[in-house]
């Protein structure tokens, strides 16, 4: 069987989310059942880097399956976008090792986050558009307290194993827009979501950049603002 | 009666364009029916400053109407944007003088249009996805023949008035974008859609440069190339 990796990009506006599920319309069902139009496997399984939210959005998520087919991987990716509806599309196909593994060979994720402090209908389904103004240099300095290997406990709603390595943070302003961008090991669930709802009450001015910090050492849950919603949430890129 | 100038931003994926037609979901009767919501006006008469195609984009579109309520600016523009759907926002509303029309009292507007040389899933109903790379110099060649006062009948629709003042003409990359922005007194019906079809065939080597100064000496109706689609296109701005 060989195997194949592929890199695609999604709008995640019109999808359930990466994980198949009965009768929704997700990401990984939707390129499943492109695969199976083309390649004799009756089971196909395709194996996705993470799952991503409802109206979450990728610019290079990436997947591997495994097939007998002798399809160049050119071919494999025309074929897939021809049966791919336009919110979805192939960039690469490649053949990997054996032991490749889209989920456990990766090494760091990078996502982004776009904020904009008024609204626009444009960017509406690609922006967390919010009413009011936000100050950068405490935001700045909250987000310096990320970084390291830390318990995340208090930015997660799952159960336990919550140690993240926080490689890098950047925030910076591009155009009228806000972007908040981090690279790390492993992300938990809704992790992204709920330390740029933090760091936005900080540019409100409701609560202190230290209190990132403290969350960070005390490790109690949900005490941090509240979770940023999901369609200014991208998975920028995954490293191996 | 006062008039009242808005100034807005819509997303014109999903609107028959901006005039009023029957049995279509059209900006300017979208608008309309939300403002006869808290307005007295039984014939309510809202003035665009221009006909936009369906798909069309717009950042800062600009309408008056007349009214007797007594009700201030910034009330008019909350209540309006209370009842207008998420793809349409009023950044703005103010009382103008009576002669005032958005149409006949505008002396500029700028043009923008995005296209992207690859296909982005993200950005579908936001720029012209075309498959092939564009040479820079060449086009931004042909693009200086376009300033100046010309009859502008190679690229356009109409039958007669084609002459048009063309301020200013600019070209430039925006991360992997390609930007066309114009500026002139007035467009004619698919006008920067016709000039960007033919700069893109030049950006491919399909024509030369010269072309464009030569259809605009000789006048003649659809010598360009063909037409780009409506969705890379967006109102940026009106000047009065």
């Amino acid at each position: 069987m060989r195997n194949i990796k592929i890199e695609l990009e999604y709008a995640g506006t019109n999808f359930s989310g990466w994980q198949i599920q009965p009768n929704k319309r997700t990401v990984q069902g939707t390129i499943t059942s492109s695969l199976k139009k083309f390649l004799v496997e009756d089971k196909l399984k395709l194996k996705g880097v993470s799952r991503t939210d409802a109206g979450v959005h990728a610019l290079s998520y990436v997947a591997n399956f495994k097939t007998k087919s002798k399809l160049g991987v050119k071919d494999i990716r025309n074929a897939l976008n021809s049966h791919l509806p336009p919110d979805i599309y192939v960039h690469k196909a490649l053949e990997v090792d054996a032991d490749f593994n889209s989920r456990y060979s990766a090494k760091n994720k990078i996502y982004r986050y776009r904020i904009l402090p008024h609204f626009s209908p444009l960017r509406k389904n690609f922006t967390w558009q919010i009413r009011y103004q936000l100050a950068m240099s405490p935001m700045k300095r909250a987000s310096k307290y990320l970084t390291g290997k830390k318990d995340f406990t208090p930015f997660s709603v799952e159960e336990n194993n919550r140690v993240v390595n926080v490689k890098k943070v950047n925030l910076y302003r591009e155009g009228d827009e806000l972007i908040f961008e981090i690279e790390a090991n492993r992300f938990l669930n809704k992790m992204v979501r709920m330390i740029v709802g933090t760091l936005v009450e900080i540019g409100r001015g409701k609560i202190k950049p230290l209190l990132i910090k403290e969350l960070l050492n005390n490790g109690k849950k949900g005490s941090g603002g509240p979770t940023a919603p999901p369609q200014g949430l991208y998975l920028v890129k995954v490293k191996y």
